[in-house]
Formats: C-alpha cells, structure tokens, sequence
C-alpha cells in the first residue's frame, strides 16, 4: 500500500479536509478587490504595536485565533503547528505562536512555505500523526522591505516589475474528521442548534453548507534557478520553479491542466505570470485560460500602485483563506491546484553576487462531496 | 489505528532505518575530542570557497554526498530532504543543496533542526511517504558570528558562558528498508563480495555490522520562554525547552530516563546542561546520570578555549553521526533520546528587546535487533 505518485508526489488515501481558516491582513489589502472578504482587517498596520516585526507576529496570532474561533475548538485541540515566515530565523512565527503552546514545526521556504506549511499538515494528519493541525504563515510590508531591500523610511524607488509584499496571515485548521466546519453547518445552523433541531451531532449534518474542501494531495517542490539576479523582480525568479513543479505534478498525477478549474500560483504577479505560461507552453502544457495568481487577485495594480502584484506568504494564504476557498464551500470551483511560490532571496546571499533561485510546493484542494 | 503516543508524541508502527549518515566539519572541531571519527575535516575552515556562507552550502553538500555514498545510493533515489541552517533564509541550505535536484522541505528551528528534520524524514518514511527521505543541517563559526553577533574582524570578548558555534553538517539518511547500510555489511564484505560469498541480498544479511538503528519515535517540542535576554548565552535560553520536551517525552512514552542508555542533548553546553539537570530534577526527574550534550562531547572546553561547549546545528548532526551513531551501531548504547536544541534568537528580534525563546525537538533512537 503505497501513497507515492509520480517521482515526487503524494496522494492522500484519506485527505485531510480542511475545516477552518481566518485572515488577517492591512488596510492596502482591505481596499483591494479581495478586502471585503477579508476576515479582520487592523485601523493601520502597526496591528496595535510598536515595531512592524512585531505587527507581523500579531497578525499569525490573529489569524490562528480566527481560524480556531470558527472552527470552534480549542488551541489545546490541535496537535501540531507548522508555521513560517520570511524573515530572518522565522522571528514573526516564534513570537508569534508562542502563546498558543503547541508543538510547532517551523519552516522556511520564502513565500512558497504558504504551500509547505499545508502540505506537511496534511501529510501529518493524513497519516494519523495528528486529528488536528494548523498551518499558518504571514508576511508585512514594512518587516520585508527592512529584511530584504531597504528601511521604508529611505522611500527608495521600485522598478514596475516590483511585487507588493502583502500585509497578512492565513491560518488553516486541518482534521481527520470533518466536525466543526466553521462553527455551522451548512443549513446556516449554529452548531448547538444543527444538534438540537437535527438530532444529529454536526459532523454528521448533512445541511449543505457542511465543509467539503480536502486537500487529496500533494507535489513538494524543487529549487529551480536561471539565474535572476534582480532583488526587485521576485515573480522573474520564482516562475521557473512554478513551472517545474506544475509541469511534474500533471505528470505524476497524469492530468491535463483541465482537471483543474483553476491553477493558483502564489505570488508570480503580472510578470511572473507572463513567464510561467511562456515556460509551460514550451513544454506543451497550456494554463493560461485556467490559471490565476494570488499575486493579481489581492491588489489592482494600476488603481494601487503595486506594480506587477501582491507577494509574501501573506499573500497566498490571505487569499486562499479570504477568497478562493470560500468559492469552494459555494461550489464556485470545485478542483483547484495552490502553488505557492518562493523566492530563496536573502540580503547577505543577495549582496554577495548570489542569484535568487525559487521553489514551489503544489496542495491539490477538491470538493469531495460524497465521502 | 493511531500512532498518537499521549499528548505531543508519535511512536511509529514501522519504525524507519538510518540506512546511512556522512558529516563534514571544521579544522577546530577535528582538534576535539571526536575529531578522528568526523568523515571529513576540511584543511582551512573555507572549504575552497570566498565567503563564509558559500563554504557553509558546500558543507551540507558535502555531508549528503557522503552519506549518499555510503549507502550506494545516487541523490535521485531520495524521494524528499528536509533540512536547514541557522543563516537568514536558510542561505546554506537553498545553495547547498541546490545541486541534488530533490524536492526540499525547507526547515526552521535553529540548532534544534537537526532534530526537526530527522523527526519530520521520519513520518515521511513511517507513513509511506517516501521510501527514502534525507535530513541535513549545518552551521557555520563564522557564517554565524556575522549573523548573529559580530564580524570576527571585529574581534569582540566572549564571557565564559558562551557556546563555540560549529563548523560543520551532518546528513542522515533514513529508509523503509534496511538494505543498503553503509554500503557494507556487518560481516565487514563490500555488498557486492556479500550477496557472492553469502549467496545472500545484503538487506539479508545478518553478519554483526548490519545497520539496526531506528527512529522508534519522536516528540516535537513547544518554544518556551524564560525571559533569558543574553545573546552569549545560548544554554540558558535552551535549557527549558530541552527540560519541557524531555519532560513531555518520559510522560507521552511512559518511560523513566533509566529506559535511555543515554539521554543527548543538541548544544546546551556547561551552562545549559547544570540549568537542564536543576529544572527536570524540580519535576522529580533525574537525568544526571545518563545526560550528555553534543556541545561538550565535540570540543574540549578546557584545552580548546570553547567556553560553555559546542552549539549550532551543525553541533548535534556532526556528534550524533560522528560519535553515537557509530557507537549504537558497535553496540554500546541501545537506547537513546537525541534532543536538539534550538534558541530562537534573530540579530532584529534581540536589538529590538525581544528574549531568546528556546525550542528542542526529541528523537528516539533505539537498535532493533529482530525486526
């Protein structure tokens, strides 16, 4: 009995199902197209602290606190954390999540450990390790400018083909079982009510509104280089290794990319994008009438100024969380493949001459009604 | 069937192998007292680079190749590798390990990665995942200093107190099988003279040197904060991470510290390991007996000026596969508890006033003779 797909993929025997979210994000992203759904959004993006790490730390808490709030569980109810962030030694997670006092897997993988951090959840819970855990990452605005490019109080300039790092933080709550979707049923019913009226303890409801979204597996990603060297176009040194892992998931899973309603990379933005698709169809494969990026969903670059698109673990997971599962539980899409994606920059690597490989790690999410 | 061991532990039915393991470390760590049982010392602490941070990156690569060889494996039999570095980014590690072409799993628990990465390989290759997964870490004296304190130009004082951060890596590499082990059997024949004279597969074979030791379990720890705000003083922020994860262990597990031939922890040194003994011996756990600490198993603190001992990843995967591994192998210990030890310090977090959290993340090694 093997779950091994392909050269570098998994399937999920029993897909964990993704019970809960919440997101948190700055006042930029709440004037985006995507703000309104988003679930808190702070009065400016100090987020009540003094420093913008800080600010950063308090948007994983808020997140996760939101995510647990709709799921109606307790932070002591999930086993184990897997969380990340892009600054240096994770400093937003580990003050961040400390609060909670869970076990906590910490990850790096820039902004494509938004994918990481699920696809361990869901290997961790799929496996039995675990009937609850969380993956949360995040990213800010102001916390990345100062880590990777400059303090944003030498107002330096940004080439067009800039990404926006997105103030945010996406949580998912994952579990064996699929009790406790967002703290209602699907017939709009508080969970107290559905067990009342129904007769019925909720995770058997079947109002319609029970969650239904399963992550049924996975492709973990490989660093990809070609050589960019340009600390201002992220989506140029990530697109590559979007392509490699979406070109090695559809092998290993033999699927054509019209499986999928929508192919969702993280944060390629509009350059990134143009890149990807070019990349693809060399190989045959066309995503371009299915594939969008979070990058240029969050923001409206020509009203917002943010140049080619949003980016940052925020970025991904905020609109995972805010906008596209959401379509999910409404039957708006019903397969979907997450590819976020990351760029292995750092400040010391990138002022030594070092280019800035990417990586990408794939999470397939279905609707899977009939399980 | 659940592999759920009390509140934060997994034991695992199919407990994986380590087929195989290389490490590679610095001039003053081959000057120690385990210096002749490193795989390879390199002659200037360069390693044929031009900055500090590349030679940390040939470290890792260097590790893996090793244990790759050692097992007659190329890197494309490993399906995943989970590894990190203590640099912002995980430097080391994205240019590292760039070259293998494998999907990584990037990781962040300073120094406790070394143990991050082998419990997480480890539920990889208990669930089926992958048949065989690779963990590597590293740290570097110089790469670190830079990130953390001071350029070493600068030449500053150490209080006692401090830890010596290692130059060096180690690579595991864990399997579902036994086959393959260290390239060589146990009756001391190279595989191949071994399937001839024994007319057996060496996975078989049950000459004396067959590789017997497996991860039977793990308890991933939780960041705990003691209000420690010393950046030279890494063994008292660890110290009650390392107390709260060996706690938990002995509690999830059932298990006295007796039930452990020794107890290992990553890099607490002097200091940390006095504060370890004290804080467990107040929860009426004794571990002084069985109780050692990579950090002063790799330096002679005495005769090599190292103040409180070893620290960094790269401390307790160089130890562990140098020293203990070799020595379970030989039969001399059966048990072991390897809990490395991390302290969550950035150079951002610490100048803004932040404490050092710790964190520690606890492997069970045992050698399984009839399996």
């Amino acid at each position: 009995m093997t779950t091994q797909t392909g050269k570098q993929s998994i399937t999920f025997e029993k897909p964990p199902w993704i019970i809960s979210s919440g997101c948190v994000a700055g006042t930029k992203e709440a004037e985006g197209p995507i703000g309104h759904e988003i679930d808190l959004v702070g009065e400016d993006d100090n987020f009540g602290c003094d420093i913008w790490e800080e600010a950063e730390s308090t948007l994983q808490k808020e997140a996760l606190t939101i995510a647990l709030g709709k799921a109606g569980l307790k932070a002591e109810e999930l086993r184990y954390l897997f969380a990340g962030d892009l600054l240096g030694q994770s400093m937003a997670t580990s003050f961040g999540l400390q609060q909670f006092d869970l076990p906590l897997f910490g990850l790096y993988g820039a902004c494509s450990t938004a994918g990481e951090s699920l696809a361990l959840a869901a290997m961790t819970v799929s496996a039995g390790y675990a009937n609850l855990a969380g993956a949360v990452t995040s990213s800010h605005f102001a916390s990345a400018e100062k880590q990777f490019r400059f303090p944003l109080e030498y107002a330096n300039q940004r080439p067009l083909c800039t990404t926006w790092t997105v103030t945010g933080a996406g949580a998912f709550v994952l579990g064996r079982d699929r009790y406790k979707t967002e703290n209602r049923c699907k017939s709009g019913l508080e969970k107290e009510e559905c067990t009342k009226t129904q007769g019925v303890q909720q995770k058997e409801c079947k109002g319609e509104a029970c969650c239904d979204v399963c992550i049924t597996g996975i492709t973990p990603g490989k660093i990809v280089d070609y050589g960019v060297r340009d600390s201002m176009n992220m989506g140029a040194a990530m697109a590559p290794a979007a392509a490699a892992c979406i070109a090695a998931h559809l092998e290993d899973f033999s699927r054509s990319p019209s499986y999928y309603d929508k192919i969702i990379t993280g944060d390629l933005g509009a350059v990134g994008r143009e890149i990807l698709i070019e990349l693809l169809q060399q190989k045959n494969i066309d995503i371009g009438s299915c594939h969008t990026d979070c990058g240029l969903e969050i923001f409206d670059n020509e009203r917002q100024g943010t140049g080619s698109g949003g980016s940052g673990c925020g970025c991904a997971a905020v609109t995972m969380s805010a906008h596209f599962l959401p379509m999910m539980r409404r039957g708006e899409l019903k397969r979907v493949l997450f590819v976020p994606t990351g760029a292995l920059l750092s400040k010391i690597s990138f002022n030594e001459g070092e280019n800035v490989p990417g990586i990408a790690h794939a999470v397939v999410l279905e609707v899977l009604e009939n399980r």
